[in-house]
């Protein structure tokens, strides 16, 4: 259908660029033209699967004259070098969530993208979710009335995927905050609407063996006296994709038979450098990408309460619980779960309109991820300066 | 199986007496001997359901020499009062939640029974649903580690049901805080097992038409960096009871067909005098009681992380949501949901063996309730002083 989609180049084959891959496979607004990796066999893949071309560095790929814009899927720390010199090549960015690390690089990259004219989405995040867009769609229509509260919850075993070092230590932009909270921060910032001023919050770092946050719980007020309560857990007991129609967060099927699957894949490694190999052994060239999901992602289960009703957003849709009838609206179908953001990519590049998710709004949902730690490690509450 | 139940009066047979009623008529552990209720309609039920005496006034109730001790199921407002009177008549107690609605009542109440050397249990609460207090031991075995988070929340149609005008003013005890956090900070506060020592919280009063707190997220802090979140909405939106086998407050399988019910019945009204009459309407004498329940009573979903599992409170049990596996644990059976109260009652009676929910407890609750509000309005943390 689409006969002029973005040509995309992607920084980093990793686990990111992996969730990613099927929807590229599948949506027409974006073909992949171009990657850089370090790892010789991800590049051979590469080429393999999309043709193009293949570079060891990101200045390479920033230079590539067909390709018009980066898919920045490399570790937080990089975004800012990444962003930087795919900016002095004149693409424009896509870069994953969170924009950054430290609120410096997160300026740093508002900054280059603004001062060379290019588009920046910050995403792929769930914000982007077809469910959360439409109950965007929803609140914006009026018919319920104001958002008032937010209430989010989330409890995954992402503390025992596999990780790099840097990802267990939060000075380095590890643990949960960084990563999932801010997918959270994400989808209740667009669907509330109006800005966030302060925060508060508390974090458990209760494995002495993985000694980041792995939990939180958060509460950020809003103007107008609206809040959100956020919480989360990483520890992989309690999973509340049950509570969502027993889809992953991907949109895939889940089977209950894999429980406790995280913890027992660690505790086959024989040494702490293990690890790290056994996360790049799920990266692109190295195995396969998940299958196409056929659900939406979602990013656990979500209350939106409004004054005439409370939206519950499911991976199918978005439930509507009003004052005197309850009614299912299903999600807009689409032909991969991360289509939303690749539209939105393909509508900046091509028509010169972008999403709200530019690089100042990761840079104010990285604030709140700042916040949140600086409101627990202080025990008060956290003035927004950013948003 | 009881030879000796508890010779229990009741001071007050509104609806909070009703919904304690089918455990009383099914229960050993107490035998209604007396009451007091200003209604004769309600008295004559009384004497022709229970035989024994029904006065006017708690102060002659407080002096029959047959009861042993006195349920009391008046309004908030009226507790402190009605808790003196029947101290002064050597009666032990059990008093509804909230135990009073100021601290300074809360304190009158503690001293006066302390006095007399009576036990005074603050019930029913949800504190005492068979589902907690069988967490409770879980977590006391010592086996998952500690408590570290808790999640609770709630969403019910309680601003909706019909209430007298106090009840929808914040000064006089009315709102969700003083009626239903009260629960919640009874459960988070027995399985943390620690003291809490700061609250923070945002309410919201979104109803122009009822102008109290119908819905609040809070955060708990206890000692040693545990903490409880708590999110409660009584706007009759959403129903957090589909997450609950779809059971419902009172232990009863829930109709899909009545939602909308309480603002339905609300908006048939045709004068704002009608609703307390509606209220009245649904009152011991003018209506029967709701019917045995075939589960344990709940208050909602919630979430407890320990160091090594995740308990999730159900009304059939607990699900432990542990390392490497996951098992359901169920309740263990009771002739009816609120057992364990008036068993309590019978052990604190009989055995001297009173329960954690004394008249401190109650007191230290109410101060949490306070520091939502307190919190919520000055929009900072609130030092706890009396846990
Ligand atoms: N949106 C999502 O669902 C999602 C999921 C996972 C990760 N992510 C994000 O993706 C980013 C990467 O995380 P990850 O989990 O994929 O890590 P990863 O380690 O799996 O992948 C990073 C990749 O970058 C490559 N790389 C390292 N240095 C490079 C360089 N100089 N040039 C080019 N490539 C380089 C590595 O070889 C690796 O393949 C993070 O910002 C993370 O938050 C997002
Ligand atoms: N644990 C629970 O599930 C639960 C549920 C509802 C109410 N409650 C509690 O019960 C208490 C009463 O609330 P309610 O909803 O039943 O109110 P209600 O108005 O239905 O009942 C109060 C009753 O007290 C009677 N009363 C008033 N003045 C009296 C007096 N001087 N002497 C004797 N009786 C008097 C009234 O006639 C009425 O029947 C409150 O503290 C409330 O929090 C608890």
């Amino acid at each position: 259908m689409i006969s002029d989609p973005v040509r995309l180049g992607v920084a980093g084959l990793g686990r990111g660029f992996m969730l990613t891959l099927p929807s590229l496979r599948s949506d027409p607004h974006a073909a992949l033209v171009a990657c850089a990796a370090p790892r010789e066999e991800s590049r051979t893949a590469f080429v393999a699967e999309f043709g193009g071309k293949a570079y060891a560095t990101v200045n390479e790929l920033a230079q590539d004259p067909n390709v018009e814009a980066v898919y920045i899927a490399t570790p937080h720390q990089m975004h800012r070098e990444h962003a930087d010199a795919v900016a002095s090549g004149g693409k424009h960015l896509l870069v994953e969530k969170p924009l950054a690390i430290s609120m410096d690089d997160a300026d740093a990259i508002v900054e280059s993208a603004a001062r060379a004219g290019l588009h920046l989405i910050t995403g792929p995040s769930h914000s982007f979710d077809q469910p959360v867009l439409l109950a965007r769609e929803m609140v914006a229509s009026g018919k319920f009335g104001a958002v008032r509260m937010i209430h989010a919850f989330n409890y995954t075993d992402f503390l025992y995927r596999p990780r790099r070092p840097e990802e267990l230590d939060t000075a380095q932009g590890g643990g949960v905050v960084f990563s999932q909270a801010v997918h959270q921060i994400d989808i209740v910032r667009l669907l509330m609407g109006v800005r966030a001023t302060r925060v508060v919050a508390m974090t458990g770092a209760w494995d002495a063996a993985r000694q980041t946050e792995g939990a939180y719980s958060a509460v950020i007020e809003f103007e107008g006296g609206r809040f959100a309560s956020l919480t989360y857990s990483g520890y992989a007991h309690y999973d509340s994709d049950v509570l969502q129609d027993g889809i992953s967060e991907l949109g895939l099927e889940k089977v209950p038979a894999t429980y406790g699957r995280s913890r027992k894949a660690l505790s086959r490694l024989t040494s702490p450098a293990d690890e790290p190999k056994l996360k790049s052994g799920r990266t692109y060239g190295a195995t396969d990408a998940p299958s196409p999901a056929p659900h939406a992602e979602h990013f656990g289960p979500m209350i939106v309460s409004c004054d005439r009703a409370d939206l519950r957003l499911t991976p199918k849709g978005v439930e509507i619980w009003g004052d005197f009838e309850k009614k299912f609206v299903a999600a807009p179908p689409d032909p991969a779960p991360r289509s939303p953001v690749l539209r939105a990519l393909y509508e900046a590049v091509r028509n010169g309109r972008p999403p709200t998710q530019s690089a100042g709004w990761g840079r104010a949902s990285l604030e709140v991820c700042h916040a949140i730690l600086e409101a627990a490690r202080a025990g008060r509450f956290v003035d927004l300066k950013k948003q």
